[in-house]
């Protein structure tokens, strides 16, 4: 491998300038970076053939000013109605704005923000103020069939918002993120969905300032985006926080919600539990912005006990030994740990690599052991809950895993994972700067299926020569869990990369995972869902769609399934 | 009070005569009983202001063979395609099956029947065999538009099943009624819907025989009616057990299911978690056979661990320390203790005597800490979980209790509830055979409307004269809980009695309660959904009955109040 003396890569270290296709693709914070450290480096030119040189001049940047081609379908005649409604300063239709709310975070937008290219693009954006706002748009909006869609913290990874038939697109983040009311005897919180994740988690950590509580709260909620997704996103995604094992899935957390749709505004109980027939809070989960818009949502909050967690981290010596040990913890009734994720043998190598534990006294402990490289397993996690509650489910835990030949590792790996545990998106940048695509796609499974799913789908990713495929999973129940599978290549061309995306997908479906754990459906994987739910099942969910949104204005082109049967593949 | 020397009320002891009105009210098996015992009866007498003398000669004891004054309205050209499908030996139409498998448990149907009045029956009853006996005679009865209801254990307490449009009713626990396949790696098994509460308990708890399995699993669902109801049955009704708080609901447990719809039939998934939209699952959860025919299941089993539980009680000074105690312990994120039951002062009173408190040493301790009778509240319950999890949640209850001033006074009492729990229900047939009216309304409550609930219920069931309730909660969650009223006055007139009930269901609407915790809604309480829910909600509902029983065949004639807006309350 051809090396440079004293090379290094030009990793982007500066902000994106405005107005650019980059300012909008790149991940978070505009001043933040993440940049592969020296030994994931070297791994990147091992795997992928590549060499300093090819690590010099970055590529496709996407620092042009962003400029569409099209003006916005929409005439005067509709904009000034919903000018009207939010005012001017709410309504705007300048290029750059038309494609920042346009474009989510999947690989397949990022690759053509770089090359110029905006994809569909809504007409017009609009930043309600409060729920009669949504209220006035909707009626408005479906009495002229324009189509409504909703952004929320921008984060989807399957062009969930993606106004494929133009339209209107809401900003729920501007205005609609307010804490409406908090209730420490029920433990609750009620929020507009446009509240950000750090806001969220803020108000109730400091609960006694904000409301006067007797106690701090968390909402138990962590999903990678945490920093820049919403709560309404979690809600209508039904997304899963990296402590769900825990906490719960965001299906679990929300108690209840009011729906602004076009047969109507309604918002559900918060009862704990009522047997009064099928629930629409339910049948609102997951409904991915189709059958209308979050105005306001209840959730569970949990105590805010950090200094009750207790970490560990396991080194297995094979991939069988750590789904048998993490089936057992997840069965055996003492609690689950919050954190929870075991990776696979491929994974294990970089994740030592990326926590800092290659090349320390704890590597050189690893391989005495006799734990082999491209065997052995990582689990790192941590409990939460009461102390001695937390205390237990560690003691369980660890025993569980000595009994499967697991080797203690300390809980540094467990530290040093929460350090990156938002910051490894921004990677993204500098991979794809140099021509390396990464990606993810996962899915939910049960126990018994786990290792055929596993198999068959790194069996296809690896089938292509100097592919990487990382597996871990992360989330876990007494029936089963996820598998995460994190796929990068050199690769550079689009078609290349929908056709290895989609054989990926149908990997999936064959070998029966679900088509998605907790990344929802959005229109990229939609073409998958009347195969995957038969058409029984679709066709239920079509006679809400209908009943709900009878002039298809919701989101409409693809999402779920529900308006496309035909949608090419 | 008048007192006969060595008097005796004159319980029945006899089973009820084959062909009976009473062999179809009465509780249970037939040569089972429960009687009130002495401190019981001397209760009785003094709230209802009775004398041994009216405890004499007991009245409409139903011991008249039925018989039906109508004919099946089903001619014959209906009945044959469907003896075809199952067999002549699967269909009958004699007017004692007609009464019976149309016959629920509701106090109104008791007292109809003590008077010979079979209210509503089906035109013939149907055993049918399996999944594809239930697909053609679905197919057959939607083609023909002909009303289906479905009997599962016949315990329902709201009409649920009452074939209120005559049709046919298919009986699931006479063949359908099998496992079909038990999955120790998922801990998941699979049943048909008609297998009753103790068959599917036992070979959980016999898993090792029946299954060659490692382990020893249990179902966690535990209702009242355990005995004498049916898996498919709970999962309709949205039912849950007496160990909830610790095993979910039923709506928690059960993970998949298959139905047979006239718009088709499908199976949902038994992912244990998936982000691919609404969830068929859950729509059909408490669809009360409104939406199509449940034919086989999928439920989270447990670990079978009896020896592990830890059992407690505890005398509480006052209802409110009792409720903020219970609270504390729902949140307090160790554990929630499986049985869990507080009592207000009024049921105290009763369980005391009825658990054989009363009079003991127990008893005096708890008068000697002055703890008063009308003022303090029992709690009872006991742990579940790995050992030493079971030990800490015994340990926290223990702490919190005594925070809020209570007395711990052994497990006894729960030993002695355990032994009851099951009987209890057999002592109706003794109060209504001397004219005491005995029954029960419940509602799912947030800690916060708790006490305004109970009080507001109370108040206008006491402003009746000589009317005993008693309430407790006996489901907890981190946000709420429930509230369960039992009301006994003498009582018998039908009229009158309709009407106390309907105003005791007046006033759980009025003060926020849900219109049912556990109980489902049936043809009882759906007058009130409607406003319950409101018409938004209610009209959702309404489509998915449209799309999936276009003909309203299944379960037609006001359950939850979906084709019936104008039913008479």
């Amino acid at each position: 491998m051809f090396k440079l003396k004293g090379f290094k890569p030009d990793w982007t270290n500066d902000p994106p300038p405005k107005g650019t296709y980059r300012s909008i693709f790149k991940w978070g914070a505009p001043d933040r970076f993440k940049h592969p450290n020296n030994r994931l480096y070297a791994m990147l030119k091992r795997e992928f053939e590549m060499t300093d040189a090819d690590f010099k001049k970055p590529q496709n940047q996407g620092n042009e000013q962003v400029r569409l081609d099209r003006p916005p379908q929409l005439t005067n005649q509709h904009v000034e109605p919903l000018i009207r409604i939010v005012g001017p300063e709410n309504v705007s239709s300048d290029d750059y704005s038309r494609t920042k709310y346009s474009s989510g975070k999947t690989m397949e937008e990022a690759m053509q923000l770089r090359r110029g290219i905006a994809g569909e693009v809504a007409d017009i954006v609009v930043h309600p103020r409060d729920k009669e706002d949504v209220s006035k748009i909707v009626t408005y909006c479906n009495g002229h069939k324009i189509p409504v869609y909703v952004y929320g913290g921008g984060s989807s990874v399957n062009l969930g918002f993606k106004p494929v038939k133009r339209g209107i697109t809401l900003v729920m983040n501007t205005h609609m993120n307010r804490v409406l009311s908090f209730n420490e005897t029920n433990q609750t919180i009620t929020v507009e969905p446009g509240i950000m994740g750090p806001a969220y988690e803020s108000v109730l950590n400091n609960a006694p300032d904000f409301f006067n509580a007797k106690r701090r709260y968390t909402g138990g909620h962590f999903p990678q985006s945490f920093e820049y997704s919403s709560v309404g996103g979690w809600i209508v995604t039904l997304g899963s926080g990296q402590q769900s094992s825990y906490y719960g899935d965001m299906y679990d957390i929300v108690l209840s919600q009011e729906y602004v749709t076009p047969a109507g505004v309604f918002k559900t109980y918060d009862y704990p539990a009522t047997a009064t027939g099928p629930k629409l809070n339910d049948i609102m989960k997951g409904s991915e912005g189709a059958f209308g818009i979050l105005v306001s949502a209840t959730l569970k909050i949990f105590r805010y006990m950090p200094e009750n967690q207790r970490r560990f981290a396991f080194i297995f010596p094979n991939w069988e030994n750590t789904v048998n040990a993490a089936r057992e913890i997840s069965q055996g009734e003492f609690g689950i740990p919050s954190v929870f994720r075991i990776s696979d043998p491929e994974e294990t190598n970089v994740a030592l690599k990326l926590y800092g534990i290659e090349g320390t006294v704890i590597d050189r402990l690893i391989t005495l052991k006799g734990l082999k490289h491209g065997e052995r397993c990582l689990y790192i996690g941590h409990t939460e809950g009461e102390k001695g509650f937390a205390k237990n489910v560690k003691k369980k835990v660890k025993r569980i895993c000595r009994q499967h030949g697991a080797m203690y590792i300390t809980g540094y790996p467990v530290k040093s994972w929460a350090k990156g545990r938002y910051s490894d998106p921004y990677m993204r940048e500098d991979l794809n700067d140099f021509g390396i695509m990464i990606d993810t796609l996962e899915s939910g499974v049960t126990w018994d299926n786990l290792h055929r799913l596993h198999e068959g789908v790194r069996t296809y990713i690896k089938s292509r020569p100097n592919t990487i495929c990382m597996s871990h999973a992360s989330h876990f129940y007494p029936q089963g869990t996820n598998l995460y599978f994190i796929f990068m290549a050199r690769m550079n061309d689009m078609n290349e990369y929908k056709g290895f995306q989609q054989g990926i997908i149908d990997q999936i479906q064959k070998h029966g995972g679900s088509l998605s754990h907790h990344h929802g459906v959005g229109k990229m994987i939609a073409p998958w869902m009347e195969e995957h739910l038969g058409t029984v099942q679709m066709d239920v969910l079509r006679a809400l769609k209908d009943h709900l949104d009878p002039n298809n204005i919701m989101n409409p082109g693809g999402t779920l399934g529900l308006d496309t049967n035909d949608r090419e593949k």
